[in-house]
């Protein structure tokens, strides 16, 4: 990834005339099943821009309970787009609100101009903070259609659309059917430095672009973050290493009494008594995690190899032995 | 209160010199419990002012279900305030969260600058959605300590705090203690036809006074209101015979089979089974009423007298009885 | 007028039943030759709703130098507008941008998206802090057709419309030709206390509806003020003595040395070595004027006589040999 | 450069834990003579982060005509930043205000709370849209000296701070006494495909980063751009050959009887009879241009050599005399 970026060819993004920008914005769209895409410096503002084409001043709109336009974006979809967020409990499953709780959240049509109208639903495939939750296509679409019957219009945050995909064993396409607008990240699972995409139809992408250099997020020869975005999508089957091996730390954290849900994709969440006490005892055992939703979420990814899930529980369960706690 | 707007004594209230709103500032914010106050044209600017003085770009704030500035503002609290907000639910009570609730909601201190922060808590006493309901000072009490515990701004939407006090048997400025702001209305209730207050300290008060003006809520010779508000206040001991009428209309309502809380200040909510058949009911036998929060609610007032209210029991009994339906 | 209010008939203006409101809006709306009109609590609110509704976040928009929208409002035409001002040079006359300057203003057409773009114009006859100064239909006209074949909106700040109908002779409505909003008091001139209105298309009325709400504009019974508007807009030929009167002061001053330009209509303008002083004296002679634009200005009303000016001009005169300068 | 970056550590900027990030940061905030910096995605977010920062809502803002912030940025300062914008002549010479006319528009002490308050100077040195004309610290200091009586806070958009130092012999943190902070850039003539800093005082860049974050701005391994940063830094005294290039373009545009000030960096402003044609005359000789405050505009950089100058300058020369025309 380093060599390719080393070798990015160049141009002035803000101009349009970065060609590896423009061939990842190309790929990215058409993996994503959408007409146009465009780069953005980070997942975030991707969501932002999002948010911000989508509502007008003070629209309401809806998003699971912990969903990171919600928790992980300090506000912003509030002060710049202007939006009132509702949450959606998880009643379906994790990071899964039902249709009937959607339709209920949105509230009588034909409201008089005095009232609050709903008017955005922001789905996340995986659900980050449920613990890397994927929503199959078959929810996917009846949440869509309660959405759309309600003049809705729908966002998906799919910053980590690329395990839901692999996850399910479908192109990401398949996620993102009926959707306006989707977001993508190149960091995170793909190992990209930095780098994401919001996909949606020409006009939208037309009016993000602008709200992208209104944000400050028109940055110039980034061809060399893009080649890094291209290589990391070169690799989108290796996902499934990083879920089996997911999957091989839940098991190993279960085995110490940790209550951990079975992992669908590259996330651990741990739900533990104390959080601040489970992270000081990882953190004395040198393995990395964060909190998440009130759990500890460990994220895995392509530089970590099984062994390093073993040598990662072998110290986890050291720590623990001698005095440690979760 | 026509004659005393007839015969109001009016100046330029932004250049401060209307000595009606001036004794109108000065008795709302004696009666509240606070060194100063700002007349607004509304509630909803009250409020939003606050809000705006209150909240930095991308705050989260935390109010009750359903409350006003949640519920009824229109997404200003986002779009001019910046605003995240979140709602507390009603766990002790109709509109009265708990202190635990409200202690997990605010989450743990120390966030770091990436992570959404909370800034601010408002209540609302009476909480108009819940039907009227009042908070009691050692449950206010509670929930401030809380709050200031953690940090946080409080804010009081007082829209019928001279209900809550006459209710309560309690003066208002002890429903205020300890808030940093808090809104009050002269119509509603007191009969103005229009007109609120912003109360709280000297600086909030000047900050408030240019937002209002940056709102477009300068308005010059409003003494007209003014001597409104004050002629209401003349009649606060009187809002009681409001409460009593509730009650009538309740046992009433009651009588009928509708599902009705005892009131515990001026507003009956009724839960039946479908709202607009139910106000079509209402409707159709001239007796007003509004949606709210998924039920009917019915506001008493002073141009209402004891017959009127058994009046309309017997219409809506005629109609009940006549193939209408709740 | 007093009794006016006193007997208005109300009803509740959010729900859009307050009879008197709505008959003032008719009103205003046919005056004005427009399809509907909002009332508004102020000519400040008139504005920035028209703003709000216009631009779209980070338009740029220009304006006469020292316009209302640019000066007098706090800058909530950036901050809640979100749009970017730009001040055009009175190189016509007093108040008055040529057209040319116009044009080069609005800059090339079919500029890229990372070039900020102008989309509204707005004028304000009579100019206030030009000294009340009168735009004619021609140079309406003309402006209005630079604005349009460059793709502007144009809404008019009519804060004073009825002192340039009645200098010029004229309709209201023929001040208005082309303009896609415009807002009008009922205050200042007219001797209401307060209350202005936005009008313009069925749509912008319905947007301008709900951003007054938002804005915290959402009063409720507000006939009793709408009264006060209707009384006004039956003396509308009376405004002619105003401007009478203002031309009396003018030559008074001029008498004394002062730099005043022949007023236009109720406005007088004067130039003076150092304003500071200058509202001293006055201030000492018991005469009420104000800073603007770096000049002194007089504003006169229905309540003052011809007495009153003579009076007034003898006070200053005696000031001014006792020792007071301008 | 490109072998700098492809060496780079990074680690995880929003966590503060990127080496080669905080190693820019470190050695920006000392060239820069500030207590501390923050890496920015480009140098608009780094100025709109800084105005966000400074201004509070609907607060008025002072920048020399044509400066980036009023011009290039797209209308964030008022969308987002909540500012309005008020343009300086250029009276003291090309980009550069006297510090009287500042002084005067700065207006009044002690206005009312009803006046627009004016609180922030943003000066540009260099000034892109003036032809890369520089500031010297004597006009700086009178400047700043003016801003701060008046209570000013002040910004310096030092996109070309580069540059200016450079030309003046003077190291950068002469140019930047007295400011509260400063933005520059590494991408133009430092040659990094991106990246910025703001700079200023220890709680400036903690609220900076919270602002950064809330933008979206919040990049994640940036150490790979951060290292083309300090690659760019270790070349600064070479941006001399960027000017002496500037002016053999300049004396060879002279004459073909193009109007050209003497270049003082790197940008070379042509004043021709038509921008369009001029332009098109040069993209018919494959010579790279930009429009920009009606001149063309030429930017001299490192990978360009006095070779390519001549070469330029010859096909100009060609087509200029085969029916081109400026």
């Amino acid at each position: 990834m380093r060599r390719a970026m080393a070798a990015a060819e160049v141009g002035d993004n803000v101009y349009g005339t970065d060609p590896t920008v423009r061939a990842l914005e190309e790929r990215a769209a058409a993996l994503l099943g959408m007409p146009a895409a465009l780069w953005t410096p980070t997942g975030t503002m991707a969501n932002l821009i999002a948010l911000t084409v989508h509502l007008e001043r003070g629209d309401r709109f809806l998003a699971p309970r912990d969903a990171h336009v919600l928790a992980n974006e300090l506000g912003s979809a509030a002060w710049l787009a202007g939006g009132m967020p509702e949450a959606l409990e998880h009643d379906a499953g994790p990071g899964r609100p039902t249709p009937s709780a959607l339709s209920s959240a949105i509230g009588p049509r034909n409201a008089p101009y005095y009232a609050l109208r709903t008017t955005l639903l922001c789905l996340e495939n995986t659900h980050n903070a449920a613990g890397g939750a994927v929503t199959p296509p078959h929810e996917h679409a009846r949440l869509l259609a309660t959405a759309k019957q309600a003049g809705l219009t729908v966002h998906l945050d799919g910053a980590r659309i690329w395990n839901a995909a692999v996850a399910l064993g479908l192109p990401p396409a398949a996620l993102t059917v009926g959707v306006d607008s989707v977001s993508a990240c190149f960091s995170k699972g793909l190992g990209a430095p930095a780098g994401s995409v919001l996909a949606g139809g020409e006009d939208l992408v037309d009016q993000a672009r602008r709200v992208r250099h209104l944000l400050g997020g028109g940055m110039r020869q980034v061809g060399v973050l893009a080649a890094a975005g291209l290589a990391g999508l070169d690799h989108l089957g290796e996902l499934e290493r990083d879920h089996r091996k997911a999957r091989r730390l839940a098991t190993g954290l279960s085995e110490f009494g940790w209550e951990v849900t079975e992992p669908q994709t590259n996330i651990v969440l741990a739900d533990v008594a104390d959080v601040n006490v489970a992270l000081d005892t990882l953190a004395a055992a040198g393995v990395h995690a964060l909190p998440m939703a009130g759990k500890v979420r460990f994220v895995l990814h392509r530089d970590l190899s099984d062994d390093d899930i073993d040598e990662a529980l072998l110290r986890i369960e050291s720590r623990l032995t001698n005095g440690g706690s979760q």
